[in-house]
C-alpha cells in the first residue's frame, strides 16, 4: 500500500502540474510563471493537507516530488509551447489529477489518525487545491465553482468510497482503486452529461 | 472557562457558517458551494490561527466542530433557500461571528503562550479570516476592507480589553464577556453612525 | 552569522512594512488598512517559509519583529500621508527587501535541515509571498507575475549563489552577502533593460 501511495502521489504531481503548465502556457505566462504555476499546482493541495495534518510537508521531506513537479512542468513547457491545444483537453489530465490526490490524501489523514468524516474532507482539500491555485494564478474562475458540474462533489463521493470500503475489511488496494474510478467516472459523466446539484434559489 | 470557551467556540462556528450560506444563497451557489463557502467561514479563522501556533486544528483532533460547521450550512441551506432576505441583515450574525471568535482566538493564543501583542492580533485574525474567505470566495470586497467603518479595529480593541482586564485580575470569564461586549458595542456603533478612521491622503 | 541574520530579518521586515504602506497609501486605505497591508507584506514571506518548515512562527516566538513591523507601519503612516511620491520610487525598497528576505528564507531553510533544491525555493517564497499579499490586498497584478522582467527568478538566483558558496566552503557572511547583491544587481538590471526569459508562444 505504502509502495502504491508512492507511485500515485508521483503520478498525480506529474499530471497535476501538466495541466498547470497548459493552462499558464493559454495566458502566455513566461518560463517563470509557467515553473510558478505548474509547481503550485502539482504541489498545492498536499501542501495544504500536511499543513492541516500538522505533518512535515511532503515535498521537503522528499525531494523527489519537487524534482518530478519541475521536470514535468520545464518537459511540457519545452514540448508543447507554439502548439494549439484545445482548450477542453486539459478537462481529462485535471480529473485524473483529482482523482489521484484525493485518493492519497484521504488515506494519508487515514494514517495520521484523523477521524473519518475530517479525513474524507482532507482528501477533497487534497484533490481540489492544487487546481484552485492555478486557476487563481491564471484568473479564471475555480473550475471547482463552476455551477452545474459535479467536482468536489465526485472527489467527496470518491473518499467516503474509499473510506467505507476499508470499514467493510476490503483490501486497502482495493478501496483505494475503487475510490478513483469512482471520482473519475462521475467526473466524466458529469462533463458529458452536465449532472447538476440543485441550487439556492431553485425553489421559486 | 475551558467550558465557557468550548460552548463560545462551537456557537461561532454556528453562527459564521450562517453568514457564509446567506452570502454563498445570493450568489445562486450550487448545494456543494454552499457548503464549501459556509465551512470556510466557520472553520476558516480558528484553522489559522492554529497552524499559526503550531496546534493541532481544532476541527480534525475534535470533530464536533465539523460536524456544527456542515449541520448549520445544511439546516440554514434548506430553510432558506428561496426566501428573499434583506441583504443588510447578515450583518448582525457576522458581527456576532466577529465578537465570538476573537475573543476565543485570544485566549487560545494567551494560553498557548504567545506574548501578549501576538495575541490580541492571533483574536483578530481568529476573528476576520473566516469572513475575508467568504467575502473572497463569493467575490465580494472583503468586509473587513471597506473604507470608513471599524471591523479589524473593534475586533482589536476587544481583544486588548480582553488582555487588559486579565492583567488586572479580573476573573477569566468577566473578562472574556467584556470583551466579546466591546467588539459588538463598537461594531454596531460604527455600522449606525458610520464611524471611521483616519485616511491615508485626508491631510490635504 | 546568527547575529548577522538577526538584523537583516529586521531589516527586511521594515523594507518590507514601507513598501506595503506606500501601495496602501496610494489606495486611499484607512490606517487599519495600512496598518494590516504593512504588516502582512512586511511579515508574510517568513510566516510562510515557517508554516512549511514546521518551525515557530518567527513573529510569535520573538515579538520584536511584529514591533518593528506596527511600528514602521505608523511611522510611514503619519510621516509621508498627504504627499505625492512618484509611484515608481517603491520599487527600490521592494527590491531591498526581496533580497534581504530571499537570503534569510534560504539561510534559516538550510539550518532547519531542508534539502537544497526546497531551501532554494523556501528562500524564493519568503522572498515574494510578502509582495504578493500586498499586490493582492491593494488589488494590483502581483509584481511578481509582470511579464517580462525578472523577479522571483532574480531571487532564485540569489538563493542558489548563496547556496553554491557554501558548498565551496566560501564562510557564510561572505556567501549571504553574494546572494544579496545577485538579487539586487539582477533585479535592477531587469528594471533598467527590461530583461526578459521566454515565453510560451513565442515560437511561432
Amino acid at each position: 500500500m505504502e509502495h502504491l501511495l508512492y507511485w500515485v502521489g508521483l503520478a498525480a504531481v506529474a499530471v497535476n502540474a501538466l495541466t498547470g503548465v497548459l493552462d499558464a502556457g493559454r495566458k502566455n505566462m513566461d518560463l517563470v510563471g509557467v515553473v510558478m504555476v505548474g509547481s503550485a499546482t502539482a504541489l498545492g493541495g498536499g501542501t495544504v493537507r500536511d499543513l492541516l495534518l500538522d505533518r512535515q510537508v511532503f515535498w521537503i521531506s522528499d525531494q523527489t516530488y519537487l524534482v518530478a513537479a519541475l521536470a514535468t512542468t520545464l518537459l511540457v513547457f519545452f514540448l508543447v509551447r507554439g502548439l494549439r491545444l484545445p482548450p477542453r483537453l486539459f478537462l481529462v489530465p485535471d480529473a485524473v489529477g483529482l482523482a489521484l490526490f484525493t485518493i492519497v490524501g484521504t488515506q494519508v489523514a487515514l494514517e495520521w489518525e484523523a477521524p473519518w468524516l475530517a479525513a474524507s474532507l482532507l482528501g477533497v482539500i487534497t484533490g481540489v487545491v492544487g487546481g484552485v491555485l492555478r486557476d487563481v494564478l491564471c484568473n479564471d474562475v475555480p473550475l471547482v465553482f463552476v455551477r452545474g458540474e459535479l467536482y468536489a462533489s465526485a472527489a467527496w463521493a470518491g473518499a467516503l468510497t474509499l473510506i467505507g470500503l476499508q470499514a467493510l475489511d476490503v483490501t486497502p488496494v482495493v478501496a483505494a482503486w475503487s475510490g478513483m474510478v469512482v471520482v473519475l467516472v462521475l467526473r466524466f459523466l458529469a462533463m458529458a452529461f452536465r449532472i447538476t446539484l440543485p441550487t439556492y434559489t431553485e425553489r421559486k
